[in-house]
């Protein structure tokens, strides 16, 4: 099996190499082949995802990504810079089912910006539909106002829009994971307001039809929001639009206090997929061997799991993950008082040890 | 002066009523007259947003609002459904400027779901664009997806828009809102992905030039719903579009703990206003009588500061709420262990009681 190792920018190299360590320790061998991507492609390529490495991520059976994105790039034109490759790795690999858990790891509970009693335990799985949405509708662009008191102005606009099968098609994976968890999906929506997502409720609706054990909620996404501050527990499975998905996602893994430890897999139709960390690229700490490798170790063990059907080998990474930190081994991200702290490479070398 | 009343539905008559109360009490005397909204508008006049309520509310130099919205009615077609009236008034109106301060008074502290450090002396205020965006952009609607592999088949659609100049004014009430507090102002967008995000993005940079005594940034949205759970005293105002400041609002005012103490002003560009608390109907404990009515009194305060030029009242007003607080009164949403449990019209009275 062959899996494309895209390390991208900032602290990517760092942190994936743990996670390919980790790869390399297991008994099954995989064939692993890296290329540039983000900032690293246009050095490379002259573009944010060349097309040497996106054809290897379509050869592959699976994507380990790093992180894109470093300030060096901000002043290119928008095509060039790092964050469209991973717009155009989902969009080209129909990458459209994005899962992101939020999980509070008991040992870190402290880390959380939130009291105890509201986050410890917290075991949470954001659905985000990935490639579709006001991220990549059509027509958008900068034009003359056409009507109104602005008329004749110019003004920005995007399309958002939402198909039936295009939701369908989330609405099941998402009713599909809540049966192998608590049974509970909230739909979070914008119906009062949006065309695109009073749609979107009345086809969810629709899909319950076919999981009647699976009891279903609708909630509107800025009661969504004040809900993940108030009382996140309430949640199981929560399943969103790709713009609404990606702010409520990051909202719910900072209450963890922890991003630095928790994964995220895109999946296509037939669970190919790509994972990576759901923290960025930290161009701040690059190159330190100070960032935390376990979000993307745990994104490795995703993808054993998801795509590559080796769940027994993604349980025992999983296991060496909360093992090291039973040890009490921090990064500094996660460093507290009485804790021992660590850096990048010896966390990485600290799972591959707790594993053999 | 004339203000127009509008109660609305749910807790909204109650609450509304304890301002009127203290309206009253005022050395100043206005003309108060009421008429139906939401709900309420929709059994006196088959509209969630009677023509008289509407002629009401342009003849009037001021509206206080109480809340809309009850389960009884979410079976209506959508235009009948009691928030259309909300979206209603702001458009006709032309109120494109939302102020949401979120503040956590030392008292109520624990009523937070964060840490005291995290939030202890929180005050941010959000400045939400309110008549653009994807709430209002055309065209919008059910149809048949013209492209792509959902080609076909039925889709729901919305547009994004904003024109230069309706980002340029409220970019200039933002600004100038920063200059009378911290000095510095967030722009929260979506340039990495959006068209309309990046045209806002050039526009406050642009306006900025302006305002050289006010520093300037640049957030995603995503980070924002990040860093207001991670340190949201880092803020000092924030100015988004009308979708993205829905979410955070709320969001920020559940940092708080205590979104019945907030207030919330949505402005024209003559200083008329709509004047709201930031939280719902609440029909679960509608007429129940133990509503906090708090956030809509000091609603009525800033619309004595910012529409009615009666800054002293509005202080008056606001230094009164602090007192009940320093009394230890609290509706049963802000309780806690040894403070005095009181119901919606004792703090509606006590409030009343102690500006004499
Ligand atoms: C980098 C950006 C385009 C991306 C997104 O908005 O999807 C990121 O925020 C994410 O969530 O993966
Ligand atoms: C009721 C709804 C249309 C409204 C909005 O989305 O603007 C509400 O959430 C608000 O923030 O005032």
């Amino acid at each position: 099996m062959k899996i494309a190792i895209l390390p991208g920018d900032g602290i990517g190299p760092e942190i994936v190499a743990q996670a390919v360590k980790v790869l390399n320790a297991l008994d099954e061998q995989f064939e692993l082949e890296t290329a540039p991507v983000g900032g690293a492609g246009y050095e490379a390529a002259g573009h944010p995802l060349p097309e040497a490495t996106l054809a290897l991520a379509k050869a592959a059976d699976a994507v380990l990504f790093g992180a894109v994105g470093d300030w060096k790039y901000d002043t290119l034109d928008r095509p060039l810079r790092p964050e469209q490759a991973i717009l155009g790795l989902r969009k080209n690999l129909g990458l459209f089912a994005n899962l992101r858990p939020a999980i509070l790891y008991p040992e870190l509970a402290g880390a959380s910006t939130l009291k105890p009693e509201v986050v410890s335990g917290l075991d949470i799985l954001i659905i985000r539909e990935l490639t579709g949405d006001i991220y990549f509708g059509q027509p958008r662009g900068v034009r003359e106002c056409p009507d109104g008191p602005f008329k004749g102005q110019r003004e920005g606009f995007d399309t958002m829009r939402y198909a039936e099968g295009e939701i369908r098609r989330i609405a099941h994976v998402a009713f599909q994971a809540a049966q192998k968890r608590g049974k509970r999906l909230t739909s979070v929506d914008k119906a009062n307001v949006l065309e695109t997502f009073q749609f979107w409720k009345d086809i969810v609706t629709d899909v319950h039809k076919e999981y009647p054990d699976v009891a279903l909620d609708h909630m509107y996404v800025d009661n969504a929001a004040m809900q993940l501050v108030r009382a996140p527990k309430k949640f199981d499975v929560i399943v969103t639009g790709n713009m609404f998905g990606d702010i409520l996602s990051d909202a719910a893994a900072m209450l963890t206090g922890s991003i630095g430890m928790l994964p995220s897999a895109s999946l296509d139709a037939n669970n190919k997929g790509l994972y990576e960390p759901s923290h960025g690229s930290a161009p701040d700490i690059a190159g330190k061997g100070i960032a935390n490798p376990l979000a993307t170790i745990l994104s490795a063990a995703m993808m054993l799991r998801y795509s590559l059907g080796k769940a027994e080998q993604a349980d025992r990474i999983e296991a060496a993950v909360k093992a090291v930190l039973a040890q009490g081994l921090r990064t500094p991200d996660i460093f507290e008082q009485g804790t021992t702290k660590v850096g990048t490479d010896q966390m990485g070398d600290a799972v591959v040890a707790t594993l053999a």
